[in-house]
């Protein structure tokens, strides 16, 4: 089991060919036994009942910015003030998007002019970080900066020096807890840099997104100094947008988003919200909010979730010990929330773990997936999503994943 | 009841003061009885059916494009092949922004560049039209050019020669059937110029709002010529996205908006859409098939619309025929579909009815909001959105209506 000898462990490849397998680690998508936690909420709404407490009719347009209640729970959910929260659709891939594109088109408070008339717009991406945030950055012809991640959160003396020096840096990535894809939570010392450090831009924005904020895989939760707070309390009470969902907490296709910053930013974007839409899907707010009721009983569903997801990583974490522990220049993270876990394989090597797996029926994030534009300059980050998998397949595919570590390393001499 | 003394008009005015009404007009919301319509939705999937047909978990992430089932549905809904419909949220004022908002900042296939670089962006607006149109227009920084509508669509030999000879004019908003406020619905000729029209801009696009397609208030349903085969016989392809929705079918709130457009557009939003989403709500999708069942079920159900709508239109009709059949410079629309009556006040006094029925407590929709930029320009345009109160509601809010052109026309003398 733990020989390094490139033809033992070419034997082993060879036979664990002819299994045949059929296994995905690729997306955080979550298990269905995790969506089966919020099957009630499917039919919590029925014809008597879709009215909000308050008296709305829920089948109908209006209420632009969300259900007072939903402001109310997402408030807390966020940390923030209810009066600053909007209420989205069913992604918060879409707000963040969206803030970014209105950004492009017409500017925020603050900025000198829309961000597409700048000659160039750049932006800092800690890697690895989350392939669709970059994705984004590419789709509005924005310069990505790679700035590292460490066990706290980005390199501050990094971002620091480059939000400074540089006026095209418009801002900044952040999963500030359970990152994506280390599973690292972001100190106080960090949040309360990024909310006071000195930007060169007028108009640098902190887009917080908190996907992983109640998915913690123990019973004790991390926290995360309040960054709308700190950005307040710092003299840039504009420069955070605070996003969150419900995606992985009732369904992943149909939950509730939201955005939290401060009144000047809400006032300009639901000034421009009011010209896109009537308003979100109420009824799928008030699902929600008979669903989970409060943030205790978010937090008591959410334990159901780390009873389902714990078990998960912690396979993935002992077969890497058992399989990994003595291969040179490897080592993984060991998170205690999110979705996630960092690989990290000797350089050069990830891509062709990634290419041995699938050649074996084990498809991986690609390799690359965690750093802008694909390319992770080392190629040594391999992102592990063990959320949809059963234990079962847990355990083939990651036994799999290090036995091709394993021969990747090998065959690099 | 049919004087037109301004002194028995005031008489009158002041004793229906006393009343102390609070009616409202002003927008096309359904009202609950519709609603009531579809309340069996709201517990159609449950956690036993909350698979599609094809075996996707709809609670799950995925389906960028929309179930296939969906886009079947849909296909049939906006006569066009399923693979060039895109299925979105609840709204299609969000497909539509989305689409010039993407227009402004990357263009649209054809586009010599992206129409936030173009030194200035002109859109026909026909008017009376739809303000939510406008505003878009608006925020985008689009200078609105107003085409009159006629009682087969916009004058097309205007609307032929602006485009024509104008390369700054992008496109033009239309909605097809029973329009959005005069309830006219446009000729074949009209649909066959728009789509054969020389344009001076290579990237000329119809932004087709079919919002009541399937919205007629007796048994016969307008038909309007198929947009996308006229444009695609008449050698431009990719001229016209062609929106629609379930909002006035199921939930106003809630409902399931889709587009079809050409194949080259349609691969154009999905690479877009794929940056800002992992796909829209799939159970509610799943709902509305289960629900619909198909294009026979769907007439059906709005049969059951008609019957609800039907008599408050043909009420505010007579009431408008009763005391308005004498008054100078009068007339009003007829339509046998769609939410909107347009009624047409002698010129200079559209904005003092609505200022004269709003101090009786009628709310009718501000006068200028059917044109750009909210003015008016002969200040003679009163939208009537006759859905959402009740019969004797509307009875009493068009008696005072009728009442205040009146007066308005005897003040004008």
């Amino acid at each position: 089991m733990t020989t390094n000898n490139i033809s033992d462990l070419q034997a082993r490849f060879d036979a664990l060919k002819a299994q045949n397998l059929n296994l995905d680690m690729t997306r955080g998508k979550p298990a269905p036994e995790q969506l089966d936690l919020a099957n009630a909420m499917l039919t919590i709404v029925d014809a008597d009942s879709a009215r909000s407490e308050a008296g709305t009719d829920c089948r109908n347009y209006g209420v632009v910015d969300g259900l007072p209640a939903a402001k109310a729970f997402f408030g807390e959910f966020l940390e923030a003030p209810a009066e600053q929260v909007f209420i989205g659709g069913n992604a918060s891939l879409t707000l963040m998007h969206n803030t970014v594109m209105r950004a492009m088109l017409f500017g925020v408070p603050g900025s000198p002019r829309p961000w597409c008339k700048e000659p160039v717009v750049r932006w800092l991406c800690p890697v690895p970080g989350y392939d669709r945030h970059f994705n984004i950055c590419r789709e509005m012809g924005m310069e990505m900066i790679s700035v590292p991640m460490n066990d706290e959160g980005p390199d501050m003396d990094r971002v620091a020096a480059l939000a400074a020096s540089d006026e095209t840096i418009k801002g900044i990535w952040c999963v500030p807890k359970y990152s994506n894809p280390t599973g690292i939570t972001y100190s106080d010392a960090v949040v309360d840099r990024l909310a006071s450090m000195k930007t060169a831009a007028p108009d640098f924005r902190i887009l917080w997104d908190n996907a992983y904020a109640h998915h913690p895989l123990y019973a004790e939760n991390d926290s995360v100094k309040n960054i709308l707070t700190a950005c307040d309390a710092a003299g840039n009470p504009d420069r955070v947008y605070h996003f969150g969902s419900t995606s992985k907490i009732t369904f992943a296709g149909s939950g509730v988003s939201a955005v939290a910053t401060s009144p000047a930013n809400h006032a300009d974007l639901i000034k421009h919200v009011k010209m896109e839409t009537i308003g979100h899907d109420k009824l799928n707010q008030l699902r929600h909010l008979r669903f989970l009721k409060d943030m205790d009983g978010l937090k008591q569903h959410m334990q159901k979730h780390a009873d389902i997801m714990r078990p998960k990583f912690e396979k993935v974490v002992a077969i890497l010990e058992r399989d990994l522990a003595d291969t040179p220049g490897v080592r993984w993270t060991t998170p205690r929330g999110g979705y996630f876990i960092t690989l990290e394989t000797a350089p050069g090597t990830a891509k062709r773990v990634v290419e041995l797996a699938a050649s074996l029926g084990v498809k991986l994030t690609p390799a690359g997936a965690t750093h802008p534009n694909g390319h992770d300059p080392e190629d040594r980050t391999i992102r592990i999503a063990p959320s949809l998998p059963s234990l079962p397949a847990i355990e083939q595919a990651t036994t799999v994943m290090a036995l091709c570590v394993k021969l990747a390393t090998a065959e690099k001499g």
